[in-house]
Parts: structure tokens; sequence; C-alpha cells
């Protein structure tokens, strides 16, 4: 790329409030730098001037790469290679678009030296309330770690709560992590994760579509949602109240044919309740990375079934089942009366009991038969 | 009905170990007086002599009902008003009869004021495991008060743990509370819950399908499952481990054409993984009474939404908001910055700028605009 198509597209990234789909077809008609051009002398139509106008005069692309290029970051456009291409068709769904801003950004402000195609094929986003509980930071966290010991990247959204905890644990476990931001890259928001997001710059991504030196603002947030649902294969909610910018995020990653996963937590906590709804309007419930990992990862990486616990009469037979029942607690009982109790003809009774004894479930003693008693304990 | 009627139906109760089908057909097609002098001789099919052969010389008809009587109790057959035939219907899906066991029963065994028929019409099964959490027990209760508030009879195991709070929770709040026994109703078990099922026995109801006398087994709890499912019409599972009788009594739930239901939990907790598997394999989420009292209840009784909080900023339109989050944090602003911030051309600017200052958002100062700090708290 150019330096001047380079400056043509930091220009075009900060004259309209993002996403805005007329302006990303006039560059795809004419090129970067025509595009600029175009909109600079307000040679667009009436939509595009209106929403061009307030900063069409306002350049500062020089600075604004100056910016980047000292923080180590780049520009990256749909003609480089690491633009997540293939994420980014989910956008072209009719509902994707039917959702107010459901649209592709025009351009990616990135730091930190992963790929943020490559990554984009095999993440998940794990989201949730600022006002996180314990509980919910814990799960976050080891939902996150479990992601990355699967090589599955964590996305997130840099906030305080729920954000940061996946986030720090999946640094501390040595994977890739990205914060998708609602500002520019270089305005490390809230100042609070400032450390934190300098972290994820050198050892995950930072991504943002505003320009350096944007301030995050709520309708930033929103827009900034639809970029986490899109770049993972999935959005996990691990806590949020019944109103939540991360129930937002699980909005977007349905409408971006995404799944939408929710953890659930006690239904006398506050911070589950926004959990609750999305799992009652058709969420997935996780409870371990694995099924996150089963969802987002490769065909035919499924997650192990729970252990079930067994006993000794898993093994057994329906009737050796009934036999074994009908045998009482304490004491002998008669082949007879092993019968009563079986509601079974006697004759029926002996090749059970046999069965049992076999089993080392019971004995045979004198005139009868006994339960074993086992250790306590096993 | 007579004497003589009541003694058979009481001896066949206890011939086979219920339920047998078979029997229930003969009594159908021959009356209950005839079907007990077949089975007594051994007049009856080869499956038929086989199920009772243990049994059939052993009455004690006079004894149980004797019993029965002393304890003020009665005996529900097909024939009786009281008898649930409606919810009984479910038992001749095919779904019922693919199950082992999935019969109705012969007869009831019942003990307590109310009329099984009735409270079977707006019922919910409350069930989980012995080894409940205190968060369980408390979810336990709180869902069965909700219910007994809102006329919905409580259904449950009369066990430890989570059957336990129900029944408790029912009881205080003066409602109607069924046990469903796995032996006869003069055996109350566990022996640690005798108090507990003598009040019910005077307040609700408790039920058993097995002769006085007969101790509980292993497969009488699963058998007995099924009846909880059945008078309910939904059975919720407040915890339960990965392998639990609550969990079959969902199962039973779903064969027989009622709701399962579950409440999410910890996903730490061990005490709430089965019911995280139950969720994840399509039963319903339930965190409220009311969502119980909707599945249970009469058309048309809804639960109410969650309430969602709100801000003053809910009414905004979104050029209302937009403009709103392009006004600096602190200072003023003049309509120009705005509109930059905004991406907005400047007359456009004015109209949302003054319905802000209506809402008493903003204030218009010398030369532009500012945030109305609102006092902390508000």
């Amino acid at each position: 790329m150019t330096d001047k198509e380079r400056l043509a597209w930091a220009y075009l990234s900060r004259v309209v409030e993002p996403p805005c789909p007329t302006l990303a077809r006039l560059v795809d008609a004419v090129g970067p730098i025509e595009a600029a051009g175009m909109v600079r002398s307000g040679g667009v139509d009436v939509d595009l001037r209106d929403r061009t106008l307030a900063r069409r005069d306002l350049d500062c692309a020089a600075e604004d790469l100056e910016t980047l290029d000292r923080r180590g970051g780049r520009l990256v456009t749909p003609v480089d290679d690491e633009w997540p291409t293939l994420a980014f068709r989910a956008f072209e769904s009719e509902k994707a678009q039917k959702r107010p801003g459901g649209w592709a950004p025009l351009v990616l402000w990135v730091l930190g030296p992963q790929r943020l195609d490559e990554v984009a094929m095999r993440a998940a986003a794990i989201v949730g309330t600022r006002a996180a509980t314990s509980y919910g930071e814990h799960v976050a966290a080891d939902l996150a770690s479990g992601l990355v010991e699967r090589d599955v990247a964590v996305v997130s959204g840099g906030a305080f709560g729920i954000d940061g905890a996946a986030h720090r644990a999946a640094l501390a476990a040595e994977g890739c992590t990205v914060a998708v931001l609602a500002g520019g890259v270089d305005v490390f928001y809230p100042s609070g994760h400032s450390a934190l997001l300098h972290r994820i710059a050198s050892a995950g991504l930072i991504v943002s579509e505003y320009a350096p030196g944007i301030r995050p603002a709520r309708h930033r947030f929103l827009t900034r949602n639809r970029l986490v649902a899109v770049l993972s294969g999935a959005t996990v909610v691990v806590e949020a109240g019944l109103r939540s910018g991360a129930a937002n995020t699980a909005a977007w990653a349905e409408a971006l044919g995404r799944v939408r996963c929710a953890v659930p937590g006690p239904v006398t906590s506050a911070a589950s309740a926004g959990c609750h709804a999305l799992l009652r309007s058709g969420a997935q419930l996780v409870s371990r990375s694995d099924e996150i990992v089963e969802i987002v990862g490769r065909m035919g990486e499924l997650a192990e079934d729970p252990v079930h616990p067994q006993t000794p009469l898993d093994q057994l037979t329906d009737a050796e089942r009934v036999v074994f029942e009908a045998m009482p607690g304490r004491g002998v009982a008669t082949v007879e009366q092993i019968g009563v109790n079986a509601a079974m003809p006697p004759q029926r009774v002996l090749g059970p009991l046999a069965m049992l004894e076999l089993a080392g479930l019971i004995s045979r003693v004198d005139g009868g038969w006994q339960l074993v008693r086992k250790p306590s304990g096993t």
C-alpha cells in the first residue's frame, strides 16, 4: 500500500461515524484515494455528504498514522491479507443488515503481534457485566484459561469485571486474547485497565474501528459489540444483569450466525439474571470450556461427557436387581421369602441369587442368603 | 363399594409388584372380585401366574385395610370419583408405555384431607437431590411457597434435601402438598421425616401404590417417580447430581407429556450439574415460581416479565442519543464541536440539543452547552 493510500484510508476512517455502508461501497467502487477526494470536496450523494459534512475538513490522518506507528500498530484494510474476510462474510446476511449498524467496518486499527484473520478462525468471546461477582470472575477465568489451552483465542471488550477476568486468565495461560475497543487504540479505557491493555497489545491484539484519539461513547460500545461477536465463533455471556451490554453482544452473535451461549448461576443472583433470560430465549448453556471448544473448534472436537458415577449395581440385569432389592437389610432370608419380596416364583430367584453371589453382593449362609456388608466409604 | 370389593382391590394391590398392566386389564374385564379369585386359584395366563405365584397365598388384605382405616386413610380405585382419570390418561401414550413401568397404578393408598383428582389438576413437582446445598433448599422453599400462594399444589417424594424443603415451605404457607411414597403409607421413610410426613398427612396428601407395610426399595423409588411426574403439570428439578433420581422423575415427566424444568445454579456446584445437563438436553429453565405457574396454570396466567431497569436516556431518539453522547464529560462545547463529535452537520444538532435541554440532561451556557450534573445516586 502506498503512503497516499494509507493516508486516504485513515482520513476516511475518521470522516464518518462508523459503520457507514455508503462510504464502504464508494471506496469499493473508486478506491480510497478518489473516495477521499470526493468526500473532501462534497462531491458525493446527499446522504454521505450529510454524514461527512461535520468532519470532512478535519484531516488528521497523518497525525493518526503517526500515533499508530509510534505504538507499533497497523491499519488493516479490506485489501490486506490480514483482513478477516471470512468472518466478515457474516455481515452479508439479511439478518445482520436488519440490525442498525449491522455492517462490516471500513478499516481496523490494530495493535499486537497476532494476525487478526487467523485468530478469528478459532476464537470465542467471553463477555459479561462490569459488576461481576467473584463467582462470575472465577468462571470467566476458568473458561478463558481452558479455551487458550485448547488454542482458542479469547475475545472480549477490555472492561472491568468479566471481560478483565477473561483477558487476564488468557494472558496468564500464555494464550491469545483480543480486546476490541470502543475508542481509539491509543485511548486505553477504562484507565484502570491501562496496564492490562498494554499487556494485551504486546501478546495478543487490540482492535478498533475508531481512529486514534476517539473517545469511547455509549453508542460506540454497542457498535463495538458487533465486532466482538463477529470475530468469535461463539459469544459466551458469563454474568449479566437484565439490562446489559453483554446481552447486546449475544444478540449480535445471533444476528451474525454465531452461537449465543450463557453460563448459568444462582437464580438468587441479579448478576446471573441476564444469563438466565438468554437461556430461556434459546441461548446454549455452557458450564465448561470443552463445551465452547466443541462449538468453535474444528469438526469432531467433541466435549467429553461428564463422568457419571458408577456402582457395582449398574452391571446387574433387571431380574438380578429386583432380587437384590428384595434382600433384607439385615439378617438372613430364605429363597421363598426373597421370592415373596421380589414378587417372583422361587425357582426364578435362584439364577439371580447365584449371579449376585458371584458379584460379591450377597453370600450364602445356613438356610438362606444375606447381604455382604462393605466397609463404609466404598 | 362393597367390603368384598374393597378386600379384593387390596388383595390385588399386593399380589403383584406394581405396575402390572396384565392384572389391570383382567380387573377391567371381570371386576376385582372375580379377578382376585382367578389369581388366587392360578386360573390366569402364564405371565400373570408367574408374577403372582410368590404372593398369591399371602392374603393380608383385611389387615392392610385395618391399618389404613386406623390412620384415617382410603383406598382409591379407578372406579372412585377421586381417581385422577385425566392425569392418568398420560399413561395411554406410546411414549409412556415404551418406558419400563410406564403404566397407571392399579389402586392408590391415600392419606390426607385433599382430593387427589382435584389436586392433580393444578400441581407442580419440586424434586431434587438429598445432598442439597443451602442454595438449593432456599430455592426449593421459595418456589414451593410461591406456588401454593397461587394455589398450585407441590408434589414431591418426601426425601431429605430438596423434597423436604419444598414440602415444608408449602405447609408453612398453608398450601397443599403431596408426598408420593415408595413404600406403604404407614411406612414413613426416611424416618427422620416422620413428623413432616405426619403433617403432610393431616394437611395435604400421602399417596402410594404399595400396600401398608411394604418397605421402600430402590426399584420402587424409580416406579414411584412416575407418579410424582404424572400428578404434576411440570416437574422442576432444583438441584441434582449427574446421577440422580430427580433426573429420572424429569425423564418420566417428558415421557408422560409433562414439562421438564430445571433450576440453574453455579457451574462450580456438583449439586447443580444434573440440572445443567437437563437444561442442555432441552428442559425449561425456571428461576421464579411465576414461570412454573405459567406452565401448570390456567391458560392466560402469564409470568410477569422481569423488570428491566429504566434510565431517562431510554426516551431519547437515536439522534438525541448520539448528540448526548457527543457532549464532553466536563466543560462547555460549541454547537460546531458537538457536531464534529457526533459526526452530524451543525444544523442537525440544534433540534436534539433543544430536546435534551427540555429533558433536563444538558443546559445552555454562554457560547455553548454543557451536561447537567445529577446528584450522585439518582
